[in-house]
């Protein structure tokens, strides 16, 4: 099969053809890497690639037994991860110059998982520093362009994932997701990402083991395809004490189902929680209807998240100063400023502040629960704003509302991130300029298989997923 | 059956006893409570019954079907719950002048759960305030006496159900266990008590809904009646975040089979981070060795756990603050003065200092995890003395230590809460004085199996659980 051809297909169509040997992890690398050469310099998304690793395992694959346990395996298929997640051998930066020349020992617990799942990574996809801001630009590797059009942005954290899907660079692509960062860019490349429950996908070792706001997840060109991908990559570890095992049945068998749907409610900004933009507001609430569609009664609703920007600033502030902290007294200078700013931030909190917070979150969370009672699926934009351009460091003010920091204009994503509810961006119009929108689905706790399930029928009927890959030179 | 026979026997027999309609959960009743008027006036254990809702519940069980799932299901037992946990309709203080009159209109998600599984409430065992501390005194009810010699502690925070167990006044009860309040007690009155995984049992609507130092638990008389109660309670509930599905054996068939069992490790003092009374070393150390007799290797050995103090310290005061800094404002004068002191310790801390204490206990997982590489459990006393003069609020010295606060003679339980392993104290011997010694038996994450299997292997070489339950005036 010609190499151009190959990277088109589905991930779990090429799965089926390294399964059945009718192509080998070799040529899948190849194809990959030859669209990787085409395509990259366009857009910047996978700074690192690990070719001979990748053709190495390759050929270990090759003479390998598939496993008994064919859940979520994937073959020999190449992958790419995100560069905030250690492959052993591999340059690994986090997006920091502090790390610009770091090479982990040992592989993320996600990775070895993936790799055990018969995964081969290809190389890593480019990140802001640590993840913070949903625009992936750093001092390492510049920024990553939007493929639809490349003089704005890609969204972020996950950006250099969701260019690298758009584009047909890769087939799969793990993010994380602490604020929306998997869901911000597959909307704005249109592509989809899932925030999973957290402790569905094992991670670490981990500075913050215990922690529920930072997860890792998948994306993909389509719902099937991430649900193989989610099958590949879920599961207890005995290393991360909030994983946990799957359920019977896996995310590919589930979303062979049509989901069972009574009431779905839609909020164009979460209960007025965000300002937002009103084209946006409209594509959504359009797509939303569509639901109907699939036999659902359409409401106008959101769970009561109104302390969602408080919770968020003081948690998230927080969670970076148990992570970064002594990264700040050690290497301030090579800190990017929204880094400097969210750990001195946090380093001014006291308990007091953080109770409060906890305490606003658990509300949040009984509020959400009880929601969930009446309602099946929430629905919202999975991003305020088109896609702005790439030297914009973050969105200051939408429709008179002045942001109060660089992630505000992420609330519509924080918010669910508070209720650990899993959530996916789903591709679901293009605005007058052309530019993706995606539909943010939010299921209840653990909802994973109904959420795959909401996202496979919808994404039927929008029929967006099949324009993919583009070419960022046609965009 | 006459009632005192009834009383006596295992949790298990009387469920099947139940099941198959020989007796009738109004006898149950019956008993439990004859056997409660006339032991608890010495002890104290049981301060509020609710036998009328007790007896509806019982008749309305009486006419009901048998669940087709019956893992778990304990077919009209009557329990009793501790009384830090919200039972609808029935006066629950948390241990405090405040809620002395507290009647909570829903049960806890556990409750709902157990009583879902066939348990009926008969009453609600005492507690220190807000389970604060491990010896179980109020300002609403008093004291709880140690049934082995009613001048002495029954230690706590779970004291009550400690008590009400091993006098026969209940054949199962819950618990919970931030620092050690379910296993302290149970090694103080010789019953058993199992900290679970975080997650394990489901719990809430909870204050602090995602952290995992707190967790809910079973306590009983011996491994057997616990791995059915901990059947009974766990599992996924849409309401807990961190709750997970149960695996596919029940514990009631895991204790079933002989643990496989290569090294053990053993150690006095977690590797030295706490003073321990010389006898219990000595009475653990010669327990921990008949696990030999189990096929094990016994090494002496730890993992290093050295940042419990202050990593605990901080978490522990951080939890407060986010659970209680309100009752602070409110009713400063009618909280106990450790609670105060916790709440006011709390309230200096900085987020530097949790973010210092959140990745001391990082390290202490990763040492763990490392550990249990090579070791499949880790014994070691589950309190580092006897039960002491009620009287005395607190251990505030050992072997020349002096302890910093009022809970760091628990380091010995609060350093494996913070690894979130699972952990059981199993009874392992007598001091001369007669008084009852618990061996702590912890497993690695999500352990939960091995432990139970191992605990009943090692209760069965000791034999000590044959001789519950005593009757306090003759201890």
């Amino acid at each position: 099969m010609a190499s151009a051809e190959l990277v088109r297909l589905p991930a779990r169509e090429v799965v089926r053809l390294l399964a059945e040997r009718e192509i080998s992890p070799l040529e899948a690398i190849d194809a990959a890497i030859a669209r990787i050469e085409a395509v990259d310099p366009d857009v910047n998304a996978v700074p690192t690639l690990c070719i001979e690793r990748a053709r190495q395992h390759a050929r270990r694959l090759e003479t390998a037994l598939p496993p008994e346990d064919r859940r979520g395996w994937l073959a020999g298929l190449p992958i790419l991860v995100k560069d905030l997640t250690d492959v052993a051998g591999v340059r690994t930066t986090y997006g920091s110059p502090i790390f610009a020349e770091h090479v982990p020992e040992r592989s993320d617990i996600l990775v070895e998982r993936l790799e055990a799942r018969g995964a081969i990574v290809l190389g890593k996809t480019n990140t802001p520093e640590f993840g913070a801001g949903a625009n992936t630009f750093n001092e390492v590797f510049g920024a990553t362009r939007n493929p639809w059009n490349t003089a704005l942005t890609c969204g972020g954290s996950s950006g250099g994932s969701a260019v690298a899907l758009a584009t047909g660079m890769a087939w799969l692509a793990t993010g994380s997701d602490l604020g929306g960062s998997l869901r911000t860019p597959a909307a704005f490349c249109a592509v989809v990402g899932l925030r999973p429950s957290p402790g569905r996908v094992p991670h670490g070792p981990s500075l913050t083991p215990f922690q529920t706001l930072s997860v890792e997840g998948p994306m993909a060109r389509d719902v099937r395809d991430l649900a193989l991908f989610l099958d590949a990559m879920s599961g207890f570890d005995p290393r991360d004490p909030l994983s946990f095992e799957s359920g019977r049945s896996s995310f590919t068998d589930a979303v062979g189902w049509p989901p069972k749907l009574r009431r779905v409610a839609f909020s164009p900004d979460l209960g007025g929680i965000t300002p937002v933009d009103p084209e946006i507001a409209h594509i959504c609430r359009e797509a939303a209807g569509r639901f109907r569609e699939l036999g659902a009664d359409m409401v106008e609703n959101a769970p009561d998240l109104s302390p969602a920007v408080e919770a968020f600033t003081v948690l998230r502030a927080e969670h970076f100063v148990t992570a970064r902290a002594p990264l700040l007294e050690a290497h301030r200078a090579r800190l990017k400023p929204e880094v400097v700013w969210n750990i001195e931030h946090g380093l001014r909190l006291t308990a007091a502040d953080i109770g409060r917070a906890e305490r606003l979150r658990a509300a949040m969370l009984q509020n959400t629960v009880r929601f969930f009672e009446d309602h099946d699926l929430l629905l919202c934009p999975a991003a305020v704003v088109p896609p702005f351009p790439v030297e914009i460091r973050w969105i200051e003010e939408l429709a008179g509302h002045r942001f109060p920091s660089y992630v505000d204009w992420l609330t519509i994503t924080y918010a669910i991130t508070l209720t650990s509810c899993p959530a996916i961006s789903v591709p679901c119009g293009f605005t007058a300029n052309g530019l993706p929108v995606g539909l943010q689905i939010v299921a209840p706790l653990r909802g994973e298989a109904l959420l795959l399930r909401a996202a496979v029928a919808f994404e039927d009927l929008i029929g967006i997923a099949s324009q993919l890959p583009i070419d960022p030179r046609a965009g």
